[in-house]
């Protein structure tokens, strides 16, 4: 009988389930919206309803479980979101439990850089290694380190906070207390912040700065120059603490890379004498937006592996 | 019959070895002084004797191994030391492997810092824990990192080079080619720059600048608050990557602990949101200048034990 899991891949807005073979295949998907405004019992009935109905679909085969992806720190041991910006009514709902009571299975939480992070490990560009560091650059700048094959969880699951990493020791403040944390000059927002400070137009979005430097204004380059820097001054102290093979980056700012990463790269070989020194990657990602949904689903499926060894 | 395993800390000046029972009693030492002069083969012949003697006095009980802890990059898979600026004879040779041979049985290649932060999780302040981060702040800053109780190696053996996390951007040049690497500001060799920048006295040591502080001397205090802070935003970083529970410090700067843990920690708490909301532990190391004998030791007792397992 084959064997699947579901991932679930829960944001602020939307609500992403797909139904995988435990040998990575994507077998079929489904979308829902995310309605925080009735609270979080409603939130866990739109997700089991997601999970049910792909269930449905393949009858004829194994769960093997679901894992489901989301913004915000995880406490493992509880099975619980706390601190996410995107889902403030789940934060302290005992989210897992609930869900895995209504479904009769096994129910995995994971943050959603994590979860992006496995995806790549299990089918994406980290294939061929056991360790690697992801990067999401978006709004704010998330990670998921993968150690062993596995999520590296830290003691209470807050590990691979990259966004946090100090490259600016005196830079611009941060929601988490700090100043000069990457995700803070190096993210979309930080994209716009300095389109603003340079007065290259009214609420420009990332998007827009990045049409600028297509057109060739030198001012929007220089934004991606800088964006592009202080990454790699993050990315060369990451190299130097965990001499990891391959270095990820996702994320709607992507798009931009041929303006950035000249710039990284500059910095990460400077910085770094193990870069220099070996043969470390920087890559890339390869699933996109459907990483965070290859990486829940494959939760349960190495669980399963790992009790089976 | 008794078990025990011998470690050995090879230094640019001196060579310790010891006689360590796997259930992690010393059970007796020796020195002897390294002699770079004559050669890579002079070294193996004083390791070898050091080894033999220790190995002669406990006939009667099983040797697990040997493990030699060595200041550099350990290339794992070659078993050699490469970049090590205090045993410049010994890069890129097969001192592993020549080692094994002349005695017979197992030999493990391991940075010392690694070996330290080993041992401290054997035998000294980490053994309830299966994760660290260890520090040893010295002329230089070493680091170490336990990840589920085992040294993390990286790829190459390259990993927790922790003394070149970038603290300041545009800080102090290194060595290693970056400017700003954490033990260009917060080292034995950092706090004695800054005691000549501040013209506090002719070629003051370190230990001067401490007794300066302990005497009241406001700049010997400031120094060791500026080293404090940039320590701090390195350590910051960590907690943030690693969620780990316990972040150990040793080494020689440690005396000047009452003055500049404070600023660490006040560095600490702004920078990091993981370390305000978990049980995070920043403490001393416990074993001293044996820690790096301890985890040498225990690298053939570990390795024995996960096969068996």
């Amino acid at each position: 009988m084959p064997e699947y899991a579901i991932g679930v891949d829960l944001g602020g807005t939307n609500l992403k389930a797909a139904a995988i073979a435990s040998s990575g295949e994507m077998l079929d998907r489904t979308n829902a919206t995310t309605d925080l405004t009735e609270g979080p019992e409603r939130v866990v009935d739109d997700i089991v309803a997601c999970i049910e109905s792909l269930r449905d679909r393949f009858a004829g085969s194994r769960l093997a479980g679901a894992g489901i992806g989301v913004p915000g720190f995880i406490r493992m041991a509880e099975g619980f979101i706390v601190g996410s910006h995107n889902l403030p009514p789940l934060n302290n709902y005992p989210i897992r439990d609930a869900i895995e009571k209504r479904l009769g299975t096994q129910v995995f939480l994971e943050n959603d850089a994590n979860a992006a992070a496995l995806g790549e490990k299990w089918m994406g560009a980290g294939r061929d290694v056991e360790d690697l560091v992801l990067l999401t650059l978006g709004t704010g700048i998330g990670g998921g380190v993968i150690s062993r094959g596995r999520v590296m969880h830290g003691f209470v699951g807050m590990a691979a906070e990259l966004g946090h990493i100090t490259v600016v020791p005196n830079g611009n403040p941060c929601g988490c207390g700090n100043r000069g944390c990457v995700e803070k000059h190096a993210s979309a927002t930080a994209i716009e912040s300095m389109a603003n400070l340079l007065a290259l137009g009214q609420n420009l979005s990332a998007k827009d700065v990045y049409d600028l430097a297509v057109a060739g204004e030198e001012r929007a380059r220089a934004i991606f120059k800088t964006m592009g820097q202080c990454l790699g001054i993050a990315i060369a102290s990451l190299i130097n603490i965990f001499n990891y093979p391959l270095y990820l980056m996702s994320g709607g700012v992507l798009a931009a890379w041929d303006y950035f990463y000249p710039a990284l790269l500059d910095e990460v070989r400077w910085r770094s004498f193990t870069f220099r020194n070996t043969n470390t990657r920087i890559e890339k990602a390869l699933l996109g937006s459907e990483a965070g949904l290859y990486g829940a689903a494959y939760l349960p499926v190495q669980a399963q592996l790992t009790t089976r060894h």
